[in-house]
């Protein structure tokens, strides 16, 4: 899960520099090309994937129409994350060998045998628990900005964005909670209906956009990360204070749709 | 008018700086301060403002919250920007005392002359003049892309945030033209209906949009400016990157703003 995610957003942010550059759209090779160059580190593009064309190398196909701040933005922020996979990788690879996991697994076991997941199995046991978790989405749900969020470019995102404090944004702390807890809804929601729950699609909509929310945070956070890069030229640092606050718009953009998607009346009350 | 803009850009540009830092929202005095140090140079206050609190000097009241990248920025912007004023105001003493203003001075003289400033005087030839104009207002104004603009955070205005074209944003052009264009339209009215025009909203909400989307593209472009002076450091170029991605959503909001004033149907057509 880690290791892709960190793939996930060197991607989002390559990507991003991209269009900052106002780079025409890339070609679907390119895209291929640049999430091979995430996956294997740059060497070399994964077998099955188109081969990237070789007109300067693959530095060259990738940011051939990239400032110099921009491709050096983005050359740091792929070995960082590459970096950051790696070591996930390593970190994963230990786990599956350490008595931790063991305990883990049989912690698995253990529960799958107390889920009901055969139909026959009494389900009303759930109903209460359903219910707790349906309430507690509610209320984290009702103490969101919802109003300042339904109304566009409210800049509200990227307040703290020359903030001298290192940690992540305080403010997305709420939104990465109702994220969590409108999926163990939704999960509640699929074990009481047995498999065989109308698709929500204000719930599916709305987990999409939180999902966003999370990425465009994550990414934005990656690159306030690497302009702490000591020794990085000021064309660089430029080329991440701009995709920072690019991602941070993002994070705007997707509490902006969860509040367009939220506030549509469910059809399909339960 | 070039004087006082210089003054208002970098009066926006501090205020987003504190903005961004997350810095309480300021009281009155220290945007006085922030006018009076953009008036004054930064040497002392003007005559008549309140002094700021000397707490540690007139930039430990200013920057108190800033970090150093913010700072650095807001220091840099001020002295290029007061630097341009003093140039323009140079220039506007010099052309008081030259033959062009004194050739100025004398057509505005004559065109005086001929605008119907009486009542009584005849405005019939002046109809199909503001037909034209209002006719060259709404060609340019179907020539704008009104439907993305109408998609909240659409990312078109930082396209070309991190393009090596160090002009003007050339995507900024048509919406500059519409603004002279929109205002043209309006003193045409004021004309024809002699001072006594109802007050149209919606032009007025139109225009003021789009003020606010030259003021925000040209803030913008004074930073990716600053951006590039030499042996600035990286903290400041990235203070420098995020100030000019934010005054970019600035842009895109304005243009949101136009569209959404716009679309409503005028409720008093002549």
């Amino acid at each position: 899960g880690l290791e892709h995610s960190y793939e996930a957003r060197l991607e989002r942010l390559l990507l991003a520099l991209h269009r900052l550059s106002g780079a025409a759209v890339l070609p679907a090779q390119t895209v291929d090309a640049l999430a091979a160059a995430g996956r294997t580190g740059g060497t070399a593009p994964l077998p099955g994937t188109a081969a990237p064309e070789h007109t300067g190398g693959p530095a060259g196909t990738e940011r051939g129409s990239l400032t110099v701040g921009a491709a050096k933005a983005g050359a740091l922020l792929e070995r960082q994350l590459t970096l950051a996979r790696t070591r996930a990788h390593s970190t994963a690879l230990q786990a599956l060998g350490s008595s931790r996991f063991h305990a883990v697994a049989d912690k698995v076991a253990v529960l799958a045998s107390e889920v009901p997941l055969s139909p026959a199995a009494p389900v009303t046991g759930l109903h209460p628990l359903a219910g707790a978790a349906e309430e507690r989405l509610t209320d984290a749900i009702a103490a969101l900005p919802l109003i300042t969020a339904g109304h566009p470019y409210n800049a509200e995102a990227l307040v703290h964005g020359l903030s001298p404090d290192p940690s992540p944004h305080p403010q997305d702390g709420p939104w990465h909670q109702v994220r969590l807890l409108l999926r163990l809804h939704r999960y509640a929601r699929e074990v009481l209906y047995r498999g065989e729950a109308p698709v929500d699609m204000r719930l599916l909509t709305a987990g999409q956009a939180l999902n966003r929310h999370r990425d465009a945070s994550e990414a934005a956070a990656a690159a306030a990360q690497a302009a702490r890069t000591p020794r990085i030229t000021p064309a660089t640092a430029y080329a991440l204070g701009v995709l920072h606050a690019d991602q941070r718009h993002e994070v705007e953009a997707a509490r902006f749709a969860f509040q367009q998607a939220w506030q549509r009346q469910p059809v399909d009350v339960p």
